[in-house]
């Protein structure tokens, strides 16, 4: 059989996970917290079992759920989407990025992507018969060059990906981005897929810009997010996509023969969780703060130079005065040698600009975790 | 927007299951039991989040249930499919299917599909830029005409569906239809789409006829499966595809962007569950027997006929010595005026038979449920 994803491999986050089961290596690859979540949530969902909440889910989620997002969404972004028209919970966010790109992207049309970008969104385009259009994003701070971006749309434009926090360099969109796309997209007919995941991980009072603050854009877009890296249960693989009602009908077609529904106990408990804790979701930046920042802190002994983080649960380290190694071979030799498992961001791009050194760490861990995992980054 | 699947509207089970909602119906319209899965299960997944099971899974499924899969693969159709290379676990069967489809499936291939089949295949095939190509059952028994599935052959068809015990009829393939579809297929490089969720819901001592069975199908086969289905948990959505290396390493480039790993504190429960309760899986039929002969019986008491249910917990019924109406309209009319939702069969049919008067009924429900429907269909 002749593969229709003949570049596609095992993702880089698979690849490393195994590789730091194997040697033992502390796994600082793969984006997941090495704690559980809330108590409250973990006894809601065993209560939503008991109490026989275990057939089908309506497919575009439960009411209550959806409710809970319509509201949390308003508190934090002013934005009311509809409950009922514009909110889909899905199999986590991938399955919404999935579903959003198979519902509007066709063949030959062209999907702006941001390098670097996370590893599902160019297999999506791809599968949909689509072509990624790959603009770099500037190599020191990862800002957006809009004046390439601009330079990127054609007539065959049907989707530009963004992504705040961004993943894998934590890097935040501003205002004055939203308002330069809202003005470069003004008199196209491009979409826009926010993927927004790590929405509520923001550092040092930034405020998370999501497209749904801004009317023109959240007319034109597919918001992505993530229970998972709200709640320290990636293993649950919830989320959701916010999208006006035209665009999430589209999205329904395509949700409704993929997975169908998702996990109806977790639904019951996050619709619970939501409401009765939301100082969960608020607290969030608060709650990893410290982790960044003890992390940073422990990191300058070694010789690993850490990047700004202004969001997310990623820390970006150059490694240039410790090796010459590109950064697969780095990421592979401190997995294998060093028993410190990280991802290497050649992986996130088309083309990764020549001679960058940098891996990426996750810092969502506890005390002790980020301790040892420094201890051995310090023999470096 | 344009809509990439103009035909496609919401989903009969959707439709049905809100009617009856609104109406008070008694719901034997969308496929799900109105009962919980076994204690065991429930206790075994609360567990796992109680023990920290709650981040990514490995993306193929975890390493026990894979290997549970397996086993009991082996115990119940004689072939052992290799855990790590050949079993992926997914967010259902629907998951599957569709995955399976986005694999191999390239514009302008054609995907042969037996009439009436369930209502994602078409999705799927749309999706992925092919072409379904209809091939009705005989309408009295919904066997498989073999010669006609022969005769759809051309150089452009990729993969055939199956599906056995059927959905919505319950028929079963037999061995000799087996053998038929291997030699069909022998010469050909035709894949196969083996859709068996019902595997386990198999009366009068009937043998299910897995294609794993048959070395020459399953050396092609996608073969999907339901956890949903046999555990009485339709709406934790977890299901799983074997599949030969080559197309399960296909299988996986979609899998693994689509919805990357399925609920990860399930999987531990239901590896437990396969291991330690075998007679649950083995006794299914045992189970489901009393209620479809039950269901049966008190259906003698109104003017409903009944057709023969091989398999599955699905009962087709002739109405049409109580109405003349298109099904789709008897089954809304039987809804809102009589109380009882049920599933008609049109929209299982690219062109339904003229003049068939069959609606589906789920008997996966209790004896108070079984006995309040009927006692409603009484009165037609
Ligand atoms: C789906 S596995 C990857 C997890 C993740 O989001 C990341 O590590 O970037
Ligand atoms: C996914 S909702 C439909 C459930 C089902 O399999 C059926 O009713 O046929």
């Amino acid at each position: 059989i002749q593969s229709k994803l003949p570049k596609v491999g095992t993702t880089i986050f698979t690849v490393m996970s195994q590789l730091a089961l194997e040697h033992g290596a502390i796994n600082l690859g793969q984006g997941f917290p090495d704690f559980d979540p809330p108590e409250f949530l973990v006894d809601a969902l065993a209560r939503a079992m008991r109490e026989g909440r275990n057939q089908y889910a309506p497919m575009s989620g439960i009411p209550a759920l959806r409710q809970a997002i319509a509201a949390k969404t308003e508190a934090m972004y002013g934005h009311r989407p509809d409950a009922d028209a514009e909110i889909t919970v899905t199999s986590g966010a991938s399955e919404a990025i999935f579903d959003a790109v198979a519902a509007v992207v066709r063949p030959g049309e062209e999907v702006i992507v941001l390098d670097p970008c996370y590893d599902c969104y160019e297999p999506a385009i791809a599968l949909a018969g689509g072509v990624a259009v790959h603009v770099p994003l500037h190599p020191h701070d990862f800002s957006v060059d809009w004046q390439r971006v601009k330079d990127a749309i054609t007539p065959r434009t049907r989707l530009i990906f963004i992504n705040t926090p961004h993943n894998p360099s934590g890097a935040m969109l501003s205002a004055q981005d939203m308002a330069t796309l809202a003005e470069i997209l003004r008199d196209t007919p491009v979409l826009v897929l926010s993927d927004e995941v790590y929405e509520h991980i923001v550092y040092d009072g930034r405020r998370h810009e999501s497209v749904l603050r801004y009317p023109e854009l959240a007319a034109r877009s597919f918001v992505v997010s993530s229970f998972g890296k709200t709640y320290h249960c990636t293993g649950w693989k919830l989320g959701y996509c916010i999208a006006p009602r035209a665009l999430s009908a589209e999205f329904r077609k395509v949700h409704q023969y993929n997975t169908f529904c998702t996990f109806a106990p977790a639904q019951w408990a996050f619709a619970e969780m939501i409401e009765r804790h939301p100082e969960h979701h608020l607290g969030l930046g608060a709650f990893y703060q410290p982790k960044r920042d003890r992390f940073r802190e422990l990191l300058t002994r070694t010789r690993l130079l850490p990047l700004p983080v202004p969001g997310g649960y990623f820390q970006l380290v150059d490694y240039s005065q410790v090796s010459d190694l590109p950064d697969a071979e780095f990421a592979r030799w401190l997995t294998v040698e060093k028993g410190v498992a990280a991802i290497p961001l050649s992986p996130f791009y088309q083309t990764a600009p020549a001679g960058q050194r940098l891996v990426r760490l996750c810092f969502a861990k506890s005390e002790e975790t980020l301790q040892a995992a420094v201890a051995r980054l310090q023999q470096l």
